[in-house]
């Protein structure tokens, strides 16, 4: 398998803190072979990283999206340009890859959707939770539980003062629609969308408690699974005081339960109990997950690298209708705390 | 402190396995005189246990209530006769106490709370879990971190094939609302109200997982606490397949967290956590707590005898405008899942 040649658009903390080190660490499928960003000088640094030439720093997404030594374009900008980023893509013939959230609305995210399918170019969202391993497992053990009749979502965590990610001037000032919680909630809604199927519909409650935040921070809110009888609830913020980051997902079912621990990412933990109530019910089973470090970039570019590689967007796991989905739900999220609770429709594709 | 006598009208599972051995361990302060039964056998059974003489038991509650060795009644009927108890006490001079959920609508809990506050004798619901002390062990760390935010709760179990309780006609054919969603749902709104506050908003989604228990019998909730910032979820059934008993409440402030876990109920642990931030966070605190074996069934009857004794029903602390607020939130939880997860005020007396 030959390495493809990627093309970095926007080099911002992400780009150099989480995908170029998984390029680096796989140069069999991997090559950065240009740059570019808003401030040039933050691509000439990024460059210097990955090993780049000068004229491979460009001035313009444009130009780099057209040099003939791009073979796929990895866009990491803020979520209002990534409509426009995979236009061009479109236009230049070339396979992308945008960063989550989809788009910083839902207008933007139906039109990307719409574009995306027209074209036969692979167009992914980098959405790292789609693949973690952590879905396989639990996936792998769905069935012994039978029919889901019920979930819970939890990702709460304390304040971070330092975020690296907070100074970032698009967060302090979001024109996305959600602020910290389409930038992370969607995420989360990647996994519980992935093993409890689509959310139907909404009834939440939001809530701003940092001021840094700029925006709405916590969520608790109840679901509805579509086309299921499961309904439960999904909870996320990391804008409390002292408190252990918790993360889980449990999924109840008729015949046993599945509880995912995310809490501490370096060593997820599937817990399994089958059998059809208290007096016929088996042995704890627990499944220490093996997460590649890289929390599913690897895997997620691994994903896209195939479809590129066969020319077969079908093969993509985290699609633009995907990811329409989990911004959908943020939306939602809003919508219905804007109506005090009120339950809202998920928008849907 | 002398004991007073007690009539027990309603000599069930509950007034034989749960009140009469607290009695029967506390003489100093508690002594059954006289019982009462819809089938006078079972009385008669329960009058052989607590040591009562023939003539002590009554064919019916009027002449329990208003025979002069009963200073206090102890009524374990279902939820639709307690009004009318409570009104036959009150016409008899006698202090009264009454099983959870105050009443089996909203309806009669409201002329209940009426003529409870019209009256001087103290009138107290057995609401055991308003007495634990993990309540006033995270009550006496609630000022540690600061304002209230965001609580979770959560009660979720195993289907119990062989419930006791499941085979009593009354909950075969509940004639109270909610079915077991306030028979046992109300246990945990009292400790969840006790903390955080009274609920004044909820989105809720309800639904029937097991047929034997007649309605619906789990619920997912999302809640605005009345006068606060506070929002929070709410989650509560034993309908599941196989899975972890697991209880817990926990509550987020802006300056830390604290945890109730009750999932052993023989061994609570409050867990606390101080500071701002993630980088100005205290170690986590434990501590255990030594919750009464019967499950704050003592505490309750301790209370309600102080009150009697020194005739002041202010003393109570489980009141029937606190149960009333209980039952009106599971009233809440049913009618807003029937409007698809609508929010719905909470009813206030």
């Amino acid at each position: 398998m030959s390495p493809l040649n990627i093309g970095v658009v926007g080099t911002g903390i992400f780009a150099r803190d989480g995908h170029l080190p998984v390029f680096q660490a796989h140069p069999d499928k991997f090559k950065v072979v240009a740059a570019t960003n808003k401030t040039k000088s933050k691509a000439e640094e990024f460059a210097k990283l990955a090993g780049l030439p000068d004229d491979k720093v460009f001035d313009d997404m444009e130009s780099l999206i057209n040099d003939k030594d791009v073979d796929y374009v990895d866009v990491l900008l803020p979520a209002q340009f990534n409509l426009d980023a995979v236009k061009k893509c479109i236009a230049a013939g070339k396979p992308v890859q945008i960063e989550k959230p989809i788009a910083a609305n839902m207008q933007q995210a139906r039109e990307l959707v719409e574009v995306a399918e027209a074209s036969d170019l692979p167009i992914a969202i980098s959405e790292n939770w789609s693949f973690l391993q952590a879905i396989n497992v639990a996936k792998g053990h769905l069935p012994r539980i039978g029919e889901i009749v019920g979930f819970q979502h939890n990702s709460t965590g304390p304040f971070v003062l330092n975020n690296k990610y907070m100074s970032t001037s698009w967060r302090q000032h979001p024109e996305h629609i959600g602020g910290f919680l389409s930038d992370g909630g969607v995420h989360q809604l990647a996994l519980v969308t992935a093993l409890v199927g689509e959310f139907e519909s909404i009834s939440a409650l939001t809530s701003q408690v940092r001021e840094a935040s700029g925006d709405d921070d916590i969520v608790f809110s109840t679901i509805k699974i579509r086309d299921s009888k499961c309904i439960g609830s999904f909870s996320y913020g990391s804008a409390f005081g002292a408190t252990d980051k918790w993360i889980y997902l449990k999924i109840y079912g008729v015949n046993g339960s599945i509880m995912i621990e995310l809490s501490n990412k370096a060593a997820p933990v599937v817990k399994v109990k089958v059998g059809s109530d208290a007096e016929h019910s088996g042995e704890e089973e627990v499944y220490s997950v093996n997460e590649d470090k890289s929390f599913g970039i690897y895997e997620e570019f691994t994903n896209f690298h195939d479809a590129v590689s066969k020319k077969d967007k079908s093969l993509l796991i985290s699609t633009p209708r995907a990811a329409f989905h989990h911004l959908a739900c943020v939306a939602a999220f809003i919508e219905s705390s804007a109506r005090k609770g009120d339950h809202v429709e998920v928008e849907r594709y």
